[in-house]
């Protein structure tokens, strides 16, 4: 038996139990995590400081480093965000829906957790955590593949969790670590159909691509997010200003961020100027098409296809004006990663037309594109923001972490 | 361009106007569909005339040539099909959800169509029309890619049907019944990520496989059905009697019959020789365990670990006495395909056990595993039976084959 078939076997064995474990005792055992967590803070500071010399020695950039690194506070706020996940409804076993059939058949669907989920990601060592227990809450058994530069401080974390929720009575298989860091092992774990159920990938979009390109087990798409803000003929100028702005600049680096601006252009005039000037604050870089570049000058670099395709995560723009909004939508559709976009606009017809013909998981009407996120949207929690159209639509929380099943209650009838 | 890369942007070209049709203009189309099938019949029968000369030149059994085969009966069948959808409530649109957030954001989602669909299916010309309908409704561009076999019989389908949807508004690409027949084509469009949301494949095990194993797009994976009857010691025999006769008997050849039978051993004794008498009377092959063979004899075949694995959809079952419940649980974790499973019993604790324990799309007790259907379940036409967890379990109608977004009001929300 190979590495991971033995992983896929052990998450199988530990299924049934799980699955059908009481709200209480998950979360008994998510209770034990976040308590093991804060016991075992020295240790895991020691892991991962082993990752860290390595990353000093490979010559990994600064911010990487960052978000590899784990301290007290860092430790403590996984342990909170354990605990939190401790309030939240279970949606296992939530009737959705039920009827009786004319024959007398009583049929309901009933909420059922996932089985084995497989989560791929890269450096940072807290997804093994707030994904675990995510996982858990749900009902669900993970196997986890995180990057190799956290690999001491992920084995660490997951030996943690796996000792508390033994103690708290339940398979401590409920959460594996894979110890393997090759290309191999990832690329096995995406074709264990029937032992997996689904692989979610979290992080840069080639890794994200290698997952769907590869894997045999159904995968759930997250992260990639080149989204617009569409300023409308009829925008009120401040408004247009403050949720550009704040689309673009107040985290650049995360999927919800804008990456590209549309402007009609009977508001080039006034609208660019107002947004180029905020935008100074955080030296934005702007790539612009020609009539940009008449109005903002020969600072703005010219844009091309490639800039509007392209997801920059960073202080860069790309800005574009159109005729109107069917350009505009249209520019949305042959460049949008269908995640989030926005139209500001005061004008009744042309918000319900946005909405109804812009294809993206959340379509906004006058309001930031950052509010796509579980938390923002009440969720709590989440495990990723699916851009694909299959199975979840944007964030994904613990109902998303589901599915169901029938059941169904006769007295012997027959077709 | 490819011929398949050509396929999936008209589908994209279509997919706007096709997605936002009202209910009214989608149902004109059906009615123009129908329309169109009664008054080309003759047309649809020279066409498959030309399939079934093929098709007996090539020795194809009598039983396919049968399926591929149409009639006036079989078309006026599917333009009845097609009439019934006009009557079903139309998913786009449907609110599932929707809060106001302590900033005064406006959160709805609202069910959408999931884009371009493409199925990919074998001999039975029916499902061009079927799949095509079903996914019109849902608002949904469908991209078609049947057998060789039925090449002739698929194009003039296609053809009536896209001159029909033309007439009634609506862009004759929203639906496409692919050309080609050859494997690499197939291939391509499993491949066509950005055209294509997803694939649903219909047809043998082999056909599916090949599917889940070579798509890069999202797959619906659809049909088998290594499903089970348990007889718990309780079990009304009667009643045992009737639910493994129906399951197994009434359509064998289809996904919800059942393949395997388990029995308490206290009911071996009486309810086995019931069971193979009323097997009789469709000759049905019996592989058995040696506890069964020793009560029904030696014209029982040993049954090994490879016909619990096998889906006969024939009259054929394998059955095993096992020790109890949990020896039943645990044969059906093993073998299953999570499609349908059934227990047969008086006992109540047995009852709910085996409905929290079995993870099957459908879990029965007392009723026939025939039952798993979109019909019988009332939600009328279908386009598969999901085996997998992700999306959608059990039978898919017309809500299955749509997604969400994220409606977002504000009045200038940032972060």
């Amino acid at each position: 038996m190979s590495y991971t078939e033995d992983l896929g076997n052990r998450a199988k064995a530990a299924e049934p139990a799980v699955a059908s474990a009481s709200t209480q005792q998950k979360n008994d055992a998510l209770a034990a995590i976040s308590r093991a967590l804060r016991e075992n803070m020295q240790l895991i500071i020691d892991e991962n400081a082993k990752d860290l010399k390595a990353a000093r020695e490979s010559g990994m950039s600064l911010s990487k480093q960052d978000r590899l690194k784990l301290d007290e506070s860092r430790i403590e706020g996984m342990a909170q965000g354990v605990d939190q996940l401790i309030a939240f409804t279970d949606p296992v076993g939530q009737i959705t829906e039920g009827f009786t059939r004319p024959n007398g058949l009583r049929i309901v669907k009933s909420r059922v957790p996932l089985g084995v989920i497989g989560i791929i990601y890269e450096s940072r060592p807290n997804v093994t955590v707030d994904a675990a227990a995510l996982c858990l809450k749900a009902g669900n058994v993970v196997i986890l593949k995180g990057g190799k530069e956290a690999i001491n401080s992920n084995l660490c974390l997951g030996a943690i969790m796996r000792k508390a929720i033994s103690e708290a009575g339940l398979p401590e298989d409920a959460v594996q670590v894979v110890e393997s860091t090759d290309r191999e092992t990832t690329t096995a774990l995406m074709k264990l159909n029937g032992c997996i159920d689904v692989i979610i990938p979290r992080g840069s979009a080639n890794l994200i691509q290698a997952v769907v390109k590869n894997a045999t087990v159904p995968v759930i798409e997250t992260g990639a997010g080149n989204c617009h803000v569409y300023v409308d003929a009829s925008a009120d100028l401040d408004m247009a200003v403050e949720i550009t702005d704040n689309a673009k600049t107040q985290r650049p680096s995360v999927c919800n961020a804008i990456e590209s601006l549309l402007v009609h252009k009977d508001r080039a005039e006034d609208f660019l100027p107002a947004i180029a000037e905020r935008f100074k604050e955080h030296s934005v870089t702007i790539y612009g098409c020609e009539r940009t570049r008449a109005i903002l000058g020969e600072s703005v670099l010219p844009a091309t296809e490639t800039e509007y395709a392209t997801e920059f995560n960073d202080f860069v723009i790309a800005v574009k004006v159109v005729e109107d909004i069917s350009e505009a939508i249209a520019h949305i559709r042959r460049y949008s990663t269908k995640h989030s976009e926005c139209i500001v606009t005061s004008d009744y017809a042309n918000a319900e037309r946005f909405h109804r013909e812009v294809d993206a998981a959340a379509v906004y009407v006058n309001a930031s594109t950052r509010f796509t996120d579980g938390g923002e949207f009440g969720y709590g929690a989440e495990i990723g923001i699916s851009t694909q159209k299959l199975h979840a639509r944007g964030p994904m929380g613990l109902t998303e972490l589901t599915t169901v099943k029938y059941l169904i209650n006769g007295n012997g009838q027959i077709r």
